[in-house]
């Protein structure tokens, strides 16, 4: 149903946005940004979970356009946080993106979706369960025609330091790392992207661990000692192998427990790599 | 019924928590901070709605006791996720905090919730729907047998200045500013209290308008000039008039259009002020 | 020297803060929040060092007396910053705190100020030095003619966790954590409570280490397993022992290193017990 | 100077980073990130200033290198921050990118420096002078042999809407708004890019007004409307004219105040442009 901008029962108001501009300069990215919203997302082979999303939605604005209609991007996002409204998923970015240029007869356009995704995880030993919290950010851009989507997860887990490792005579140092992955992807779930950087840190991280549990981390991270540099070429080797997964960004950062700033690592693969595979 | 902290079947592990401490000093609060957990929330009167939340779940410990026991108090917090769980309330906190310290055998026990609450609201003039989040914090604290909880809300807001209205010849600056209440409370809404800082401002704030209500909300702040001191202020006034308030605190604060800082103002009533009326 | 609010030569503009106000409320604080200002801080019995504040300035208005005037308080500040001004320190917040509440007629004044504060560290083998940072509040308060201080400070620190290391065959898990102690002091330099922070820990952290120290740190940190509990204990006896200290508060959060979420503990000493002593 | 990283006269200790790595992955950046410095820094054409920086310092690591050295990143950071040391220009970043690419026998280098930046401004009215805090970036890039770098500065400043003044019948919302610029320039100043933003605004922010300022800025916004397109064309339109300017990305957010998100856009001008010119 076309919706019009001012319903004619309430007064006339001028328009002011779509009056003409003459400084020759489009804007690739204009519209709404930090918008809180309750939405539900299902994981490719998931079912649905409960979710809190901040949403920036942008279109791209022509040359000779004033200003866009900020008010239409947050009815698409109403839409979404409607009752009735479908999961939101990777596989129906392309139509939510579609659907934005087509609402503001826009050239182009832009979709980030950030929330907070929990798994429940099973403690190691003891087996008992708890939730763990993921940040993950979803982006879908149509420009030009063309449509590309990436999917990125943060995953905290433990790293610790080889070089502490090797040279003291006990003991070792380790802390909370980050890794995330920034990844264009083709049916791949995002349980699977925080599997990757989960089983290429020293260990993965719990809510919840009784103490056997933390016998076998404390163990299992001293046998796994990795640097910054391990973590982002761990994730590399693991994405390489995936033929699901495009172009990627991994970072690490070590949150050191030795010193009052992080160490960092990052590493890209274009997506012209994907192209030629 | 008494969970064992070390299963017989794994392995035989020392309880160091369990240790005696010989510093003579008792511990106001220890345990965990910051864990996020998706939680269905339902306010006094309304349905359930799903958020997710950031925990502090902590007990005061005995002076010759050398820890806690970390793990248990996520346990509770997983208890509260479970799908089968009763959504959490105001009502509720009680009952929470009761089980905290029963679970823990801690003498007192502390419970601060914190989560985005949505409102939807109706646009003044073109009546179309919208979402809204508010920040909201649960407090609950069981202290020598002695039960106290506090709600608090944070509420954007339009602050439109008193004095630059008064002096200009056309204009006057606004800006965003939230509204704090954090309240004791008895039978008192989320919404309810919301509401107390929303009629208190310049104008209320909407996820969604259309050109009529931003007219509507132009000029209705411009009619409604208030200072920071003029917002905690009315807010005390509504509060003093509604006896299911007890002690409360008030913090108004105003993101300066005109500067780089922010306007601050804050107002209290102590819990003696209530125990007299 | 008094200022006249508006100088004769510019043009007569009503004075609506110095209005009356009839809600019969005082305000406890209102003022400016979060100026940053370059300002010079002289640690006791140290040089002084350039430094960017974060500074609130509040004052308690009156009842009848509908707003303060703001612009006075950010002049304060200004006049802190200028080429001329003398380092702020510890001993001078009485002043400062008095030539607010004189310049504004204000009952009562509140003062806080936040600034990172370095200090050259020497690393424990190699000698090699490196400045850390940390995080250090002041507050200075004027009240019916009382005038109280505290002087805040932040240490990061490694914590290394005593059932991780009894229970593991080999390694213990350990985390950077933060150590706030925020006390009434008589004539401590900040240097010393950062030293009070560092020495309760597993070990001190360091911006620059080579590798013998970084052998040397990861040993110590193992040798000395600390708790969240032990932390804030450790330093509330060294506090407890120090004639120059008053009321505090202790605060210790771990990241820890195994979940995505802190451990934290809590431990004050109140006033009443340094009035007694 | 040859800095040989285990002292003979301390112990012989493995340096597991030199090891050679088999996963032939090279990284594009590996480093240290999050240090605090206090550091001089002296703008085109002005006298030094003391400010503290948060500083990113990265290299390119081989792909059969295990791992940097990222004490010797500290050491760069360390020798900038010695009393000796001349403060840091624009100009100095090329140097101080080939020492680090030098210091790290590495393929390519990054540094990323993050600081507060202060700027005496001049009330408009009553000539009333107090400093106003701009966040600046310096990024210098040395990859493949060539040097890059840019310059960002975020400008508070106020934007007023011109469809709310031209819908209503008296008023306008009006807000805070940052203006971003991250341009390649040449002999461009710090405060001349911070110029181009405010004067790009409804009006310039102060931290310092009285009361015929505060008349000024409010008539002065009311009768310069923008809409954040307008913000970030009204820049792009100023750096087009300036031969000293590159490639660049002009942000604009606004922090709306009758909403509770933000309106945002985004123009960039790509470095073929510059060329090409």
């Amino acid at each position: 149903m076309n919706r019009p901008e001012t319903p004619s029962r309430l007064m006339p108001i001028p328009d002011v946005q779509a009056a003409r501009d003459d400084r020759q300069l489009a804007i690739e990215r204009v519209g709404i940004k930090g918008l809180r919203y309750p939405m539900p997302f299902a994981d490719e082979g998931s079912t649905s979970q409960s979710t809190i999303a901040t949403c920036n939605v942008y279109v791209t604005l022509q040359e000779d356009q004033k200003g866009t209609h900020m008010s239409r991007l947050v009815e698409l996002l109403e839409e979404r946080a409607a009752a009735t409204a479908e999961p939101l998923t990777i596989a129906g970015l392309r139509g939510f993106a579609e659907q934005l240029v087509a609402r503001l007869h826009a050239p182009g356009g832009r979709i980030e979706i950030a929330f907070p995704y929990f798994i429940r995880k099973t403690a190691p030993v003891s087996g008992v369960a708890s939730l763990l919290d993921f940040d993950v950010q979803l982006t879908a851009e149509l420009a030009a025609g063309t449509f590309t989507s990436t999917v990125a997860i943060s995953a905290p887990v433990t790293s610790l330091c080889p070089c502490s490792k090797e040279i003291s005579a006990y003991g070792a140092h380790n802390q909370r790392s980050h890794i995330t992955i920034d990844a264009v992807t083709d049916g791949m779930a995002i349980e699977e992207l925080i599997a990757v950087a989960e089983s290429s840190a020293s260990c993965e991280v719990y809510g919840l661990l009784k103490r056997p549990d933390e016998k076998f981390v404390t163990e299992m991270a001293y046998d796994n000692p990795k640097f910054v540099e391990d973590l982002v070429r761990d994730v590399a080797v693991a994405l390489d192998r995936d033929p699901r997964v495009g172009a990627y960004t991994v970072e690490a950062e070590n949150f050191e427990s030795i010193h009052n700033h992080s160490a960092f690592a990052k590493l890209s693969r274009p997506a012209v790599v994907q192209e030629v595979a």
